[in-house]
């Protein structure tokens, strides 16, 4: 099953705030809906967010009563603000929504027609192709990057980048999970990922449906590991790239990349060139989403609340690891290695 | 109030398992209790547990039905062993029950008495001697640390290091409180301190007690901000600290402090010389304790478990942090800068 999908009319979700606890599809039936989902995290993940957003897109041409192309592209237009605007750090959310309107405009022009329906249809049939395409994808950079690991490898690995985090497979996960099918040995130590724990709930929950032997750690637990020469491999995803190779990524990337370095332990970003930004220089660039403190306050341990009723809390959901501390950034078009500044902007426009 | 006292022939404490939610004291009438109450973190902080260890044992010595000094001391020896085995990393446990046995054993050579009822008046005297003196210690400490804190600062601080810690008063938070006593204005990111949430739970409360101004993060958003210029200092406590200057401490330090170097922010292990342990070289003779996984896996967020019910983790207490990594070491006899192998020695042996 893939992790967002169309059916019936309808953009469909596993609901992953509930998970592992509950397996649910939620349904959305307009874009403001979808918005919503993306924002308080029914669907997270940098690819996923982008093909939900873009499922919201074609949701928004059937939402509209346009009579004309024009008034559907402003009705449309209306719409990508509100699915960009749902989180702002990954850029996979306004490349989606940016591909399917410039796509099928530059197609529209080239037909000179003004069938609105037809419109519709193509803007369906383009967020379908995105979510296949991501399928694909994926699985072309689990093929490079399982060629990194090695048998007995252990593996520390951050956030959830596994099926839930993207259309299927997974980006850094699906790298595991396709050396874990050519038969290599592999142990992952799953950090749990504060605050919002996707890789105590998500991670372990899709390690135990592909049988792949795990233990969760405790986020601050990974620079004992890596001093102890107990893990060989770190692995994550991103939520952007820029052009020189610097790393937003869920909050703790930064420190565990530099455990990772302070030790000589190779350390990877997998990621779709969907998700490497060229139009930003460096990472400082990068807009770092802020999240609702109670996410890290509302933590309960035997049934009680665990801060002081009176606590205030700050819930930086990003950090940038800048491009140092990265041993290389697979692709589907290839593992790049430094110097980043060159070989980034060639994995993704092929020159 | 202090954290363990004694009282009506017995050992009292906060129960710290249970702040902020609830305080209570728990009472104990044998060295087993204590021992247990050690281990389950009834009592935790390097300073606190030597404390405990040491009220342990002179009720161990009122347990005994011994009636020579002989028979007395090999049943303070048991008890000893009990204790000192409750934890292993803080050599502040050992360090208390080992200065008791030598200081009376001695005391009743120069003696030559066999008055076990006074041995044991003895044993308890200097259990509250060593109580009394945490507290006159952490107070030289904090007027030798609160001068590194400048007016304005943002301080991070990790696990809990307050009077919970300790007998009263604490050690890095003691260093905080004095600060912010002085009149310096002062703000403290608490980092939670995953598995047990000291941060969260206790330094929180202990915070808003004092009336400091602090917020609440995870762990791994530590790195942001020293990134981003927005925290000036890092300050924690020790649970031991070696010849070299290497420490172990809380789970989560060696990471905090790499993050720290890695912005040129200054970062201070506060610690009375009771926790600096020259008969070892280096950090990596240290022993590590790892405690029970389900620390790790009993989080619950909405009433729910987080983690997988087949998930298993691992739950490592400590690190060690490099002392390339350590600006300074505040004690009681002032802040010992490197190169610690020469200065450490200074400052404990006074030579």
């Amino acid at each position: 099953m893939r992790t967002v999908f169309w059916e019936d009319n309808q953009v469909k979700m596993i609901d992953q705030r509930i998970l592992p606890g509950r397996f649910e599809i939620v349904s959305f039936k307009d874009h403001a809906s979808v918005a919503r989902a993306i924002k308080d995290m029914v669907v997270r993940g940098a690819p996923a967010i982008g093909a939900a957003a873009a499922f919201g897109l074609a949701l928004a041409g059937y939402e509209s009563t346009a009579s004309s192309n024009s008034e559907l592209f402003d009705d449309l237009q209306a719409a990508s603000d509100t699915l960009k605007a749902a989180r702002p750090t990954a850029v996979n959310l306004a490349w989606a929504v940016d591909r399917m309107t410039t796509k099928i405009s530059l197609a529209l022009k080239v037909a000179g027609t003004d069938d609105v329906d037809a419109t519709r249809q193509a803007f369906l049939e383009e967020a379908q192709r995105i979510a296949d395409e991501d399928v694909e994808i994926n699985k072309r950079m689990a093929e490079h990057g399982a060629a990194l690991i090695n048998d007995g490898d252990t593996i520390i690995h951050h956030c959830n980048t596994g099926a839930l985090a993207t259309v299927d497979w997974g980006t850094a996960l699906g790298v595991i999970h396709t050396a874990h099918q050519q038969g290599k040995k592999i142990h992952v130590l799953v950090d749990e990922t504060r605050p919002r724990l996707q890789g105590a709930r998500l991670t372990a929950w899709e390690l135990e449906q592909y049988g792949i032997p795990y233990e969760i750690i405790s986020d601050n637990m990974s620079g004992y590991f890596l001093k102890a020469g107990k893990a060989q491999k770190v692995f994550f995803g991103a939520d952007r790239v820029t052009a020189n190779g610097d790393v937003a990524n869920k909050i703790g990337t930064y420190m565990l990349s530099l455990a990772a370095h302070d030790n000589g332990v190779p350390a990877y970003s997998v990621v779709p060139t969907s998700t490497v930004d060229l139009s930003l220089a460096h990472g400082d660039l990068i807009p770092i989403e802020e999240r609702d403190p109670e996410e890290v306050l509302g933590l309960e341990f035997h049934g009680e609340r665990v801060a002081p009723i009176e606590a205030e809390a700050r819930n930086i959901a990003f950090d940038v690891t800048p491009n140092r501390l990265i041993t290389g950034i697979v692709t589907e078009n290839g593992v790049v290695y430094p110097p980043f500044e060159v070989n980034l902007r060639k994995a993704v426009l092929g020159k």
